[in-house]
């Protein structure tokens, strides 16, 4: 038996794999992140075992997947987006293959590239960026990101977890080099029936934010002008 | 009805999703991608209009599918990983808009985040990196990528297309600061039945190459560490 560490995708349940489905539909146990679609949990045998990690510290999840894999049981840790995305599956994996446990990992849609994609923004396109850098707002030890480095990268920015400190964000890319007219979408709810978009520059970055639900992602950069015809029209012009 | 612009995911057929599914399963015309695995194009209904496009021009494509389109039909056109990450579907977007055509974008799973992880690979991990730069490593117009915006973002770096520039790329990337002795991978036809992954350091990317088939995928950071345990070991006593 094998303990599938498995991606539900960023937010509606049919964006979930053909195979993660049919993990989640064989399993003895489903432990299952509280982001999760209650949709998706529901496809779970009748009689298996749901276990929200809501409440619940890593170390706990990390151990309650080890003492069910070495049950013999067949788990599924289903995780929101990938696991391998800002998921923290790397931790999982080592834990259970350090327990000698058989692990799959069954990768899921990340939001960093369905998210902007449900907002009609391409986080790379010709002309506009042949790169991409993704980062947390909000990092381990609660330091800044480093804005030097995120602007030095040079393509699309896109950043999770920073709706509540947007001015913050604007402020540290444009003191790190980024001009203010740069344009930018906050994407709120992605995928999600009340996905809402905001859109325009990064100086109006902290005004995007104002009213929006989390969970909520950041793209900076000219690609982000897709979320609105007219800006697009502008960057494409002069691109 | 509709464009469906659908993303296959990294090359694995289970690895569709549920909706990308739905979506080929009830065309009239299905335009995909050379790469995309036959096994999903047989799921197209029997009597589905299958066009390859292999050898076409891209503006011969997107041109097909606005004639299509206006034709009322309902039209998936299936690319491999997601539309919108190195894709081009941004192009094919903006163009069926112009034509006031009807659009619906399914994400993918891009091989970004899948491959490296189908190989045991988290992008990020804490502690080890917190942010993920993806670039291509043949930038549109055949220059060089910009190595010093690639080191100096500082995170994960995974690179497209660069099999058969392994040694330029080691060269590129010491030369602009990063230490020879960086964790760094390849996962060859990552997802895939015939997948491989190479492993070593930086410095030894020309030989990991040697031997391995298209398409491929570098990853480079600490990450890269976790296609072999023991360099893990290394990485993580030293985190």
């Amino acid at each position: 038996m094998t303990v599938h560490l498995v991606g539900a995708g960023p937010g509606d349940p049919e964006l979930v794999t053909v195979k993660g489905l049919d993990r989640i539909r064989s399993c003895d146990v489903l432990v299952h992140d509280a982001l999760v679609d209650p949709r998706l949990v529901a496809e779970a045998p009748a009689d298996a075992l749901i276990v929200d990690r809501k409440g619940r510290s890593q170390e706990d999840v990390t151990d309650l997947l080890v003492r069910y894999g070495a049950l013999g049981l067949n788990v599924v840790r289903l995780k929101g987006g990938d696991p391998f995305v800002f998921g923290r599956g790397g931790e999982e994996l080592l834990a259970l293959e350090q327990a000698g446990i058989e692990v799959e990992v069954v990768p899921g849609l990340s939001s960093v590239a369905a998210v902007p994609g449900a907002a009609g923004i391409p986080i790379t396109h010709r002309g506009l960026a042949d790169r991409v850098t993704f980062a947390t707002a909000h990092t381990e030890d609660g330091a800044e990101p480093d804005y030097d480095a995120l602007v030095a990268a040079g393509g699309t920015l896109v950043l999770f977890m920073g709706l509540g400190r947007a001015a913050e964000i604007a402020e540290g890319l444009t003191s790190a080099g980024l001009a203010g007219s740069t344009p930018a979408a906050i994407v709120s709810r992605g995928t999600l029936p009340d996905q809402q978009t905001a859109s325009g520059t990064l100086d109006e970055l902290a005004c995007l934010a104002v009213g929006l639900a989390s969970p909520a992602l950041i793209v900076v950069g000219d690609v982000a002008a897709f979320a609105d015809a007219k800006a697009l029209a502008r960057v494409v012009a002069t691109a």
